[in-house]
């Protein structure tokens, strides 16, 4: 298993149905887990798809509507029931604190886990700052404050190349320097360059989430270059003025997000429940943008291998 | 379709699994339905066993743990989004009241459906007086503020004898008298005595529904008689300290309960997750009262055919 995850745990709208559970969706990071919106049922999902409970250290919520968070209380119980000890951060909009709280206040009153609030407002920013990832916030464009989140590998170290390494005889305790992208300075002063000692590393990927939102060019800005990019599309374009006038996208629309934000590939979800079949949505969002992947619960992705 | 089931929409303890769901169950009563209990994941069980959202008219709510009531809030914004117009009544305990109306006033803002809330105290009593039920709550004992639910049939009609009506003449517009138990006085004055012209109604069933409690005999007393007693065997017998500790019973204590009660039936539930087959719990409570059904996620119970 590579390092890098995005399961989805639900990709419906609006409500739970058969077919689709509200939305939530779980980052599997090194061992770490994030979970992106919390929907009724996202901790049956979790099970399902063999995510440990234990491994969770953050909650990231769009906003504040039902099927995004009602599944927030119910998690948390869990989570406390089950012995989770340390803390959960729970990152949410400004405006949702004050009832979340509450809510935790009276469901969730197991002493050894702590629950850390902390609010986004305004136009977001880094709100989580973990050893190899960092996670920002930016303004999403709903019916209420809503927000994004994307997922960005922090940069990794160069590879060594140990003939060459050898051959200089640079000592151990300098080889982590050059990982780093340090020159080495030979015992007779000379300067050997990185690049002759190293190789690049791997690259660094990102995944933005988008959800939910109407279409707007903003989007494709704050989530410019992302290696997999999230949109909601909650309709088909035949249906544009009814997504407008709930705040929603188009699969198109989301198409043509990713391709102004020159995204690596894009992934729609979020359908009205009118579509039980995507495939129509897939082949919209293509004729502007080649590379869609449509969501489905319990869809499994490895950002390495896109 | 006889008048009177029990459905089990989730008859674990404490947090979802893949077995089990949290508690709730649903009466389905002449087209109308009443929940009783709403853990997180109800309305998605609702729509698995068909039972269809419009015909909801009454929930009733034991306790505010989470695993008796986190379902409620996404259930309600459901019934709402799937325009589910007029009333529906929330009959919960009374120290509940201001969290979930806040819960509710945040998340289920659709204008067409009214939430009524209302709150049970103290000894309880007639909580909701249908046209051919009535609905009871009493006093549980459990480690906070809890409920038990009586559904009780009114007396039915007496059933017309047609051959004797014939005989004596009994005019159209007093059949209706007749069917409540009244005599007949013919033309000369005679008296006909009720029992010559009808013959018994049909029985009234009653079912009785006891979640989280310990063993107490106060809750033999008010169940008393019922043709179904819903009683939670969270542990075995060997567990009866575990049982005590946390406000819970055992399936002995559930079949005592039943046969002090005189029960027509007993069904235990609220299975600890230990319990992956309640096979043990069964036979631990057939050793003291017969007549045990063993409650599953998606069973239903027809009263009228125990």
């Amino acid at each position: 298993m590579s390092d890098f995850q995005v399961n989805i745990l639900g990709c419906g709208s609006a409500t739970p149905s058969p077919l689709r559970n509200t939305s939530a969706q779980v980052i599997d990071y090194r061992r770490r887990l994030m979970m992106i919106d919390c929907g009724e049922g996202a901790q049956s999902a979790m099970r399902r798809m063999g995510l440990q409970f234990s491994r969770l250290t953050h909650i990231f919520i769009s906003h504040m509507h039902g099927d995004h968070c009602l599944g927030l209380p119910g998690l948390l119980s869990t989570l406390a029931l089950h012995g989770k000890e340390g803390t959960i951060t729970v990152v949410l909009p400004e405006s949702g604190l004050r009832i979340m709280k509450e809510i935790t206040d009276y469901f969730c009153r197991e002493p050894q886990l702590e629950i850390i609030f902390q609010p986004v407002g305004g136009n977001g920013g880094i709100v989580a700052d973990l050893p190899s990832m960092s996670v920002e916030a930016f303004p999403l464009y709903h019916r209420i404050e809503t927000y994004g989140y994307i997922f960005r590998e922090k940069p990794k170290q160069r590879h060594l190349k140990g003939d060459m390494v050898n051959f200089y005889n640079v000592p151990v305790a300098m080889r982590p320097l050059l990982k780093e992208g340090a020159d080495f300075v030979t015992e007779d002063g000379r300067t050997i360059e990185n690049r002759l000692l190293t190789t690049d590393p791997d690259p660094s990927r990102s995944y933005a989430y988008c959800s939910d939102t109407m279409f707007d060019e903003r989007v494709a800005k704050a989530v410019n270059g992302v290696d997999l990019l999230y949109h909601e599309a909650t309709y088909g374009h035949s249906l544009v003025s009814n997504a407008h006038e709930r705040g929603h996208s188009t699969a198109l629309e989301a198409a043509r997000i990713a391709s102004l934000a020159n995204a690596g590939n894009l992934m729609i979800g979020h359908y009205s429940k009118r579509y039980t079949d995507v495939t129509p949505l897939v082949r919209e969002a293509q004729t502007v943008f080649p590379k869609v992947i449509a969501a489905h619960d319990g869809l499994k992705i490895d950002l390495e291998k896109l």
